[in-house]
């Protein structure tokens, strides 16, 4: 089994959806990251930075969850990053109400010594600069190493983007920013267009809409699970992710064949993670559950036509 | 083999869109449905009306597809249906700039004698009367009925749109008619709501994000093969639902299994349809073209998760 880094934010989440309303509970890409790859029993450490105002138990969920933490920082003086958020009807879309970065915003990531050999990384959204500074610590070049960003770091930080982008393998990205990143509206030539960036596997993430995987003139699809009510999407893109890198850890398989198979789990994991406030589903998902549920998925896309 | 009849528009198009912008050619749903279900020599019929100024090179185009116009009245004296639209450039909405009815707005379809044993019968979007008395003129109850429609019959002639809804088996409708229909903004919930105004089936089309069979608690999605360019989506619906009802006709099969290859089918056609104007893609369309294209779907929704 292959040991994975994940690099992301540890933060306090106030979330507004149409279902309710939240007070400040445990959120951030690295949070949702690791209990997504949580469910492969991979060897895998969280690298991030929190303040004093940070419980206990937050981290010492992620420890049940075998998610080393010895790379998370603390700054007893500091406070956590926090958001805030409000979902509009249509959850696809969301205003963003508070960002205080508050201790991120003199974020030095150190990655473990033991696992600076790991074989997956995965470089959750962040400034470029922190991305690119987790994998100059790596003594070995690992296998596969995973990106997502978002539309903040194009407006305000583009060429450093563009340097960690030429760095990795695998980019995940929301179908608007790959849009953005890139100049087209086809999400086909766009690929293209982020392939000659670097990225051999680029991931469109597409909300309620599913997530397409290209590489070179391949491309796969995996739907999201058509669900009577999406309670809460914060985090949903995260677990995807996490599901991804997990299943890659897992199977130390980087294949494209064995791609598709890390985009199902990925969408299936975020299927769980909005169906309620948060981390709530995700703290509480069992094998059974998620193996259930990829079943749905098989039945969901699979057919038999017999071409003659 | 199963007959098929359809009843539609036959009708002129005058299309603008990014690309550039057409005089009145060839359109109308029963065009993209009898072109579309042609590609599987099934017995087909279409049922329509058109003016004298209808070329006849373009009935002559549909017999040379095997489809039988026998049941297209022509109103020597009137003119033919004219729609014009211009798409905007995310190409998934449109403005309507024209629409003629003419000889559409006094249609009374009469069904060839030959044709009400048809088992398999596509109502394209049409006034729901319209499409009533087509059923009532079946002697024999057939196989599968399938029923097409839009939001102008919702606001216009909902009752008649009712009585017919319960007479039929699969309704194919896009997403934001699915919600108008039920006032439900989850598709899983619209779909169960459709469900129990009759139609054993229920079809979501979401453009280019694909399309949603519903049977009960069963659910399978097909995906909009990801294209470098949309062209014109004219007729990429009412291609859908011909590839659809074109399949059930030539296997007789209207399993819940056999109706996710339909559907499959259906998108693959449409696939083509978005690639030129109007209906020129479908004119030229071949078996091996459609059969490569179907390894392309295989290619872009098969996966081989092993669950132990």
């Amino acid at each position: 089994m292959s040991k994975l880094v994940i690099v992301g934010t540890l933060a306090f989440d106030a979330i507004e959806t149409p279902f309710g309303k939240t007070d400040k509970i445990l959120g951030g890409a690295a949070t949702f990251i690791g209990l997504s790859a949580s469910q492969f029993d991979v060897d895998s450490a969280v690298v991030s930075i929190i303040g004093g105002d940070f419980p206990q138990e937050y981290l010492d969920l992620l420890s049940s969850k075998n998610i080393n933490v010895s790379g998370v920082e603390i700054v007893k003086e500091g406070k956590t990053f926090f958001w805030s958020g409000k979902y509009h009807n249509d959850m696809n879309t969301r205003d963003t109400l508070v960002t205080e970065l508050n201790t991120l915003a003199d974020f030095n990531p150190v990655v473990p010594t033991n696992y600076c050999d790991a074989e997956v990384v995965m470089l959750g959204n962040l400034h470029p600069l922190v991305q690119s500074s987790v994998l100059n610590q790596m003594t070995t070049k690992p296998k596969l190493v995973i990106l997502d960003t978002m539309n903040f770091w194009m407006n305000s930080a583009l060429t450093d983007l563009h340097d960690v982008i030429k760095r990795i393998d695998v980019i995940t990205i929301n179908d608007e920013e790959a849009r953005q990143l890139t100049g087209e509206y086809s999400l086909v030539v766009a690929a293209r267009k982020i392939h000659k960036m670097g990225p051999k596997y680029v991931v469109i993430k597409k909300g309620e809409h599913g997530a397409l995987l290209f590489h070179n003139d391949n491309v796969f699809y995996a739907p999201a699970l058509p669900l009577e009510e999406v309670f809460d999407p914060t985090g949903a893109g995260d677990t995807f992710a996490g599901g991804f890198a997990g299943y890659i850890a897992k199977t130390g398989d980087t294949s494209f064949e064995n791609m598709k198979n890390a985009v199902i789990y990925g969408s299936t994991l975020a299927s769980f993670c909005v169906e309620k406030f948060g981390t709530e589903r995700m703290k509480t998902l069992t094998h059974d559950e998620v193996h259930k549920r990829l079943l749905q998925f098989k039945k969901l896309t699979q057919f038999d036509i017999k071409l003659t």
